[in-house]
């Protein structure tokens, strides 16, 4: 659609702003159910990463969905383009030298691919929040499971609607009796150890 | 048409992150017809802002057309979307702390408007670029107003669709004769003058 475009050389790049914030820039893309305490684990991560000098932005599936996807719904496609305008950002906040963290859903493998092809080798860093689905549905903190199994909510990932679980994810993060706290603190050293963070 | 959502209170605040950087976020929106040198302002402006100790980013109609916008035309309602989106990722860059700086024509005050009103009290600066229709179409960098004189681009801003100029901006910036180096480093001081970066 778009024609009659360049791509402008910026003076001030990725190098730039990695240099003064001195970091590498990545994506640590949470994916799994819903309930499945991404959320919970994206804030307590941010807040160590922040604790140690990090500079990060949080994009948030809740978050997000108010306002650049306010005007999407949950249908499988309206799904798949809150995502590619997730990973659109997340590259912009990636070119601006930032460690993001996404929590969202984000069911299909090919639209996760999607984000990690945008990025350079080694920015993209999938973490699958691995929680299983019962535990998922006992925890219901929003009550959609319920609502989901009422039918009062159609299109629901895990009950009418497919979790792609992923591939092969840099962290396979198992996350079920151990405390929030715990589990990012877990994921933050696997992160560390990786030299990822 | 998104329902069931809460916004999150994330522990990793945009005070945190000023705080953080040293500086107040802000979005230096630069809006002008094609040619005016708005691209070219940015660039330079943000530069001048890197080199002292300042933490931006440049959104650019061009780059961005690639991206997140790739799914969009020229048309009007396109470019309201286009504009909606870019307010939206501005937001988002403004609660991380950063100021951004965005070069779009940006034809319509209600779409920069809605951009003001995202954002808090004194965030959103509104740079007129002030370069005449006759000036910026002897410039035609990208040979654009030649395409729209002919006909082959529709809907081009300035030739068969409206600019609406600013009504009050925060800075109207007059850009004719001079060279960009020196009509940057006005608009730098004039910034700066009035305590906005």
């Amino acid at each position: 659609m778009a024609t009659d475009i360049v791509w402008h050389q910026h003076e001030v790049t990725k190098q730039t702003r990695s240099q003064q914030l001195g970091q590498q820039p990545r994506v640590i893309w949470l994916t799994g159910l819903s309930g499945s305490g991404k959320s919970t684990l994206a804030n307590l991560l941010e807040k160590k990463l922040v604790d140690n000098k990090r500079y990060t932005y949080l994009l948030d599936g809740d978050n997000v969905r108010h306002g650049l996807c306010g005007d999407l719904g949950f249908a499988d496609k309206d799904r798949v383009e809150n995502i590619r305008r997730v990973s659109e950002v997340a590259r912009l906040f990636v070119d601006a030298g930032s460690i993001v963290i996404t929590a969202f859903i984000s069911p299909f493998q090919t639209d996760r691919d999607y984000c990690r092809k945008l990025l350079d080798d080694n920015e993209f860093v999938e973490v699958f929040v691995d929680t299983p689905l019962e535990v998922c549905e006992q925890r219901d903190p929003k009550g959609l499971y319920k609502k989901a199994r009422n039918g009062e909510i159609k299109h629901f990932t895990g009950i009418d609607s497919t979790y792609e679980a992923p591939v092969n994810p840099e962290v396979h993060l198992e996350y079920q009796d151990e405390s929030a706290e715990d589990t990012a603190e877990r994921l933050y050293h696997l992160l560390v150890d990786k030299g990822l963070v």
